[in-house]
């Protein structure tokens, strides 16, 4: 089922040096539109506005997680263990390639506004219409379907799922070293050969073995510093809430007959939701900073400051709440009204949840398969059993509420606000 | 002059590792929409197409080339040097930090189609009615006007005009590092250390001393290196060309008085060289991707297909030509056209310029200060009159014209396209 | 008290790029013959026997030690922090380069063999007859009892001694980056900017401010990778066992009134307890080294088997037991001995103590100062009250007993060995 | 002939991240004793008078060495090229290994002074009585004599030659890339993947294909920094001066019969030339820094002043001499004498030779393969006649001479030594 290049391609990459393509099937998918359509969607959102490096794109890190995948089948082919199916390998590397495919530009702020769901994207994207599901039939006819099953994690075997999400998959591997790189912070740079040398296929499942304890808490403590100090910034979030009022408005101002002064047809299908895969493959990151940019200057005030916000990096302001008063948020949102300042759209309370290391929980939504230690003696454990910091990691939940305002609410007559939200907005009065 | 910020500020950076803001004026200045619009121009126009780390800003970059000027002046300044004018910091400073100011998306492509000049935009801005000009006015009312001097190299003190624009400076030290980690080659990694260390003023200019030729010689190489191996790549050359031929397209259709089934204002204007500021400000890389977009799906199919090839990089391929027959380009001319691609929008010869170094020539246009190395016996010497290495980079010329020409030509029936040319085109069969 | 290089002084460090020498006193203490002495003392034993790039010096370290230090201090003066006693300067230098001015070859052997503590020394050496005294002197007259005060955690100010010695320190910052560095390994590279930014001078201690409890995290979790992976790999010990034996052998025979065929007199002053600083000077790795290749030849063949293990690296084999069992061991002893090992030399139980991180108990020996975190609202509180990744690490003692023994053991013949022990051994018949 | 081991062995390398050892019959060779004596022989000499970091030693760089060329290897095997013996593997393999067993302590000023050449002491070592010997003789009888052939370059396959030794050699590429990383410096640091993707062999040759030019002249830059940045560094070239002067005068007073109060056999043998492989395996860096310690107490004032002179590094100054003025020097003798410093031993004049790359000369001695480029239509032709970058470096000889003598000499009343000599020593009077 492979069919190996003539000549082996080879792209430069600051991550991982260089990516080795040596199936045809690869190439060609690298090669069609959807795929490059990922040099328009940036991998990280608005992280970009806290970390000005962090401009890469979801195309990069598709490589990256397709190198991942590679070097870690080569381990297994290369120590000959008999428990990873080699008939795997081509659908494995193609499901790490494809398994972004379709991913939105901003995908959060618009997920959560309109309803959609990347992975769903994916799917339609491998089997519909398009370049991707041509290069794939070719291989077989049920290939495209084995794809979106590995990428749905509904396919059979396990072990093909779990090397691209798990909770120690070629996913997370190259994105945690990505993003520490074009971060510029060193939290999240653990020894991607070291995790490489102590995995291994064992009775359908990815297992380290148990020696190998470290090097999972080294990354795992890697993840957890990430998540702390890059994905759940304030700022970042900041920039994602205010992106998220943009859509709110925007969807507000259609449901009730705005018209506006520049609509795209990607985007009217989008509020519409009857998007198809073409319109869908035009809706990338550049139209949106586009929409925004046009917006700018719509007639509707509350949409065309916040699209300003957004693009001039005039964020929310926020401030850590110590505890939730349901009653004093009532009365902050009305002092707000009075003070010009729709809170709907210009107030938002947000909760970081902990998704730094989640242990099995059968039965809940999007759980990740566990990481297992093997032991010669007791078989399988979950680490969390064995390791105490990987267990203080997971019982972590230090989210704390943030609120977020514009700054200038903090310009208004402080006797028109009451004290005590003065006090809770931080006034350096 | 200086009005230093309460508390400094950084910025993580991943070449620098953080970006220290110590002035009000530096940190407004970044704030501003016009420095934050630089967040939506790439540094490397279209070089992610052949390294797809290359996808970092102008932002990022600026941010660099304020931080390194920063150090050199701190430097000047710990070590007491009495040739430098310490009240030109602040300055320096801000020219550094807004040298690239006017730079639009995918400039060399556009400048060329238009006729525009990113250092008259970056005047045009600084001396404006933008926020830019708001702030600097505040420091003195003919601050503007200085900074726009040192960004356009008339301030009479050359020395601060060195350190943004000159052989060996703040610039090109920033970029070639920068360029090196986000493309992830490492030919430009030279050490700024080093540099700093043996560089200081010297009687309006700023000079190496003659320990530091290595230094030099070591930086130079980088340079050297990225130039052929990264700025001049014939793929980047060829995105770059196909980019071109768009705008030629779009151009010779709007002359011809085409009508757009999609447009912006601020493309009109440029059409129409009217650009005001306010349009240049909306007139970013977003914006013009979106309109290759679109353009995509335009009536004219010479310009849709140009922009599709250009989005789903479906580039031009080339061959080396190791001489130039003129009567066989123009052959082959006739002989595209009658393949069905007219050679204007569909082929082109590239020769790239060697920029690597250029000593200094007076009367040149475009020249830039050279780099001078102080003796204590001898004075001052330009360096290529004592290292032979600098003086064999600066002697070589040797770049290749290169032809461009859609691949599909080679799909054409050989029959039909006279021998010798199917050997100039690399034919395979 | 400062007295300023006319010009700076630079040493090229692979660690901080540059360790910058700018008073007199620094550079001249470098250039006594007890700190070139370092030179000839490695900074981690026996570990180049489990990582061979660990070959650096404890010059290098020391050297490193300043440089933080000094990074630490600037930090306090640029921001004028009151808190820093700014007198204390070139006394927080000077201590911080000669903290290990006293370490001998292979420290824990001999030290646990003879009864030397480099501590001692260090003072011994700060204030005796001395070129190190010499300069100090030059400073004032109590100059160097202070710099011993500080070496010795003596000082009355808490302040100083903590720079240089508490649980985040200089010492421990410089020794795990530069450990990470020469063996290769990635799990000690915290990040050391990020450490200076979050620490400040506050009523006597050397605190952080609460926003830097992450920093804080990594950092320790650093230094927890680095003791299991690094400092206490069981071939490190191993190798440290067999020194202990050869030098326990040497006493032993000693004191036995054996006749050495190489010995050199600072090596029998050992022995007699009776080392002069003078003697110590001499008593280098070199000469230890030269020693153990002169024994390797000894009439006595315990000790020059002992000393071709050593040299040769023909270390103990090692076993993990899961429980102690003092019986089992015992008849171990007997059998070793009827195969003709005496165990005494040839056999040890190892038990690595968890040093990773201990929080402050008052009355024990050996505490060093707790990392505090500084609020705004509580005041200060120690960090694992507030860190659960912190309490996690603090709590564990996951160290394990490890049986070494001469792999020849496993060639005797089974039958000889009863097979509970044989078992104990791993053999793999 | 090759031997896989049942599990690969790994050894954790700062340079190349791991070292992978899959044959048992190198897995054997690290583990004789010869090679382990590689561990007490510093790679750099004297460097590390100059550079801290470079304490790394001989042992490291062979393993180094091995794995450069397990890589090239590699490459060769996966890409198939035909022109690659296949069955040389196992004897490149160990001849990169074991290239530099024959290395003894400071070689250069050791074999200056004595006559001995670490090639010849290979060659004994490989085919005497050794461990060594006894590994290589498992593979077959004359597989000792094939080692040898190839470190001695007699071998008949010019091809498994230059793998190890000629002008773009595993040798080369290992030192340089590793003593960048010990001493800190980053000119060292070429790309060596994207070496060995442009190297391949043809008919019996390593060539460089073409495009590859760029790569080599990157890596013969990197070479000529280092050499004149750290190999050339006349720091270390003093300390390699007074190393010589001490083994001068050592023999000196060995042949004039004074009776040293300290000798060790090895050494005395070295006096006579007569030293035995066995005398020769003691003859190792701690050996040598022993005799200097203790010859630092020896009665000749000579030779007592220099060793303390090497170990407190306090070595000669040195002054660049314009031009080499016969009489003059012989002045300064003379002075030198009458002021009490034995100009044979205390002075020195030093000429770096250019050792960058040398161009292919037959007939000249010592003379290394070339590096040739590959051209589809030319065929070979050696880098130089295509690269003005590798002519300006091959023929560049600026190497000065210079002058070393001790600093006291200055302090010497300067009414004593005439004014133009005065004037040379650079007295700052």
């Amino acid at each position: 089922m492979m069919n190996p290049l003539q000549e082996e391609k080879v792209f430069k990459d600051p991550v991982h040096k260089y990516i080795y393509v040596q199936e045809q099937t690869i190439w060609e998918l690298i090669n069609t539109k959807e795929f490059q359509r990922l040099r328009r969607i940036r991998q990280l959102g608005t992280c970009f506005m806290t970390f000005h490096g962090a401009e890469h794109s979801r195309f990069s890190h598709s490589l990256g997680v397709y190198e991942v995948t590679r070097k870690i089948i080569s381990q297994f082919e290369r120590n000959g263990y008999e428990d990873w199916p080699k008939e795997e390998r081509l659908l494995s590397l193609c499901a790490a390639l494809l398994h972004d495919i379709g991913h939105g530009p901003f995908s959060h702020s618009i997920e959560k506004t309109f309803g959609t769901h990347h992975e769903d994207w994916s799917c339609r994207i491998v089997l519909g219409d398009t370049e991707v599901n041509q290069v794939l039939r070719k291989v077989s006819e049920h290939f495209p379907q084995q794809v979106a099953g590995v990428i749905c994690k509904t396919y059979y075997k396990e072990i093909v799922v779990s090397l691209v999400s798990s909770q120690l998959d070629a996913d997370r591997m190259d994105y945690l070293l990505r993003d520490a790189y074009f971060t510029g912070v060193n939290y999240g740079t653990f020894d991607l050969e070291r995790i490489l040398r102590v995995i291994r296929p064992f009775q359908g499942h990815i297992v380290v073995k148990e020696s190998g304890m470290h090097a999972v808490e080294d990354y795992l403590m890697s993840r957890y510093q990430m998540y702390w100090q890059v994905y759940f910034h304030p700022v970042t979030r900041s920039a994602e809430i205010v992106l998220q009022k943009v859509f709110g408005r925007a969807k507000h101002l259609y449901e009730e007959g705005y018209s506006f002064a520049f609509m795209l047809p990607p985007l009217l299908s989008l509020f519409r939701k009857s998007l198809t895969v073409e319109e869908y493959h035009m809706l990338d990151e550049a139209l949106m900073q586009t929409v925004l940019m046009q917006w700018s200057t719509e007639q509707d005030p509350i949409l065309s400051d916040l699209c300003s916000r957004f693009l001039n990096r005039r964020l929310f302001k926020y401030v850590t709440l110590e505890l939730l008063d349901a009653q004093q948020i009532e009365r902050l949102r009305t002092t707000m009204l009075e003070a010009g300042f729709d809170p709907t759209f210009y107030m938002e309370i947000d909760f970081p949840s902990d998704l730094s290391y989640d242990v099995y929980r059968p039965g809940e939504e999007d759980e990740r398969l566990p990481i297992l230690l093997l032991d010669p003696n007791d078989g399988l454990t979950e680490i969390s059993l064995k390791s105490e910091i990987v267990q203080s990691i997971s019982g972590i939940h230090k989210g704390k509420y943030h609120l977020y305002y514009p700054e200038e609410l903090l310009q208004v007559d402080p006797q028109f606000i009451p004290p005590d939200l003065r006090k809770l907005l931080d006034f350096e009065t």
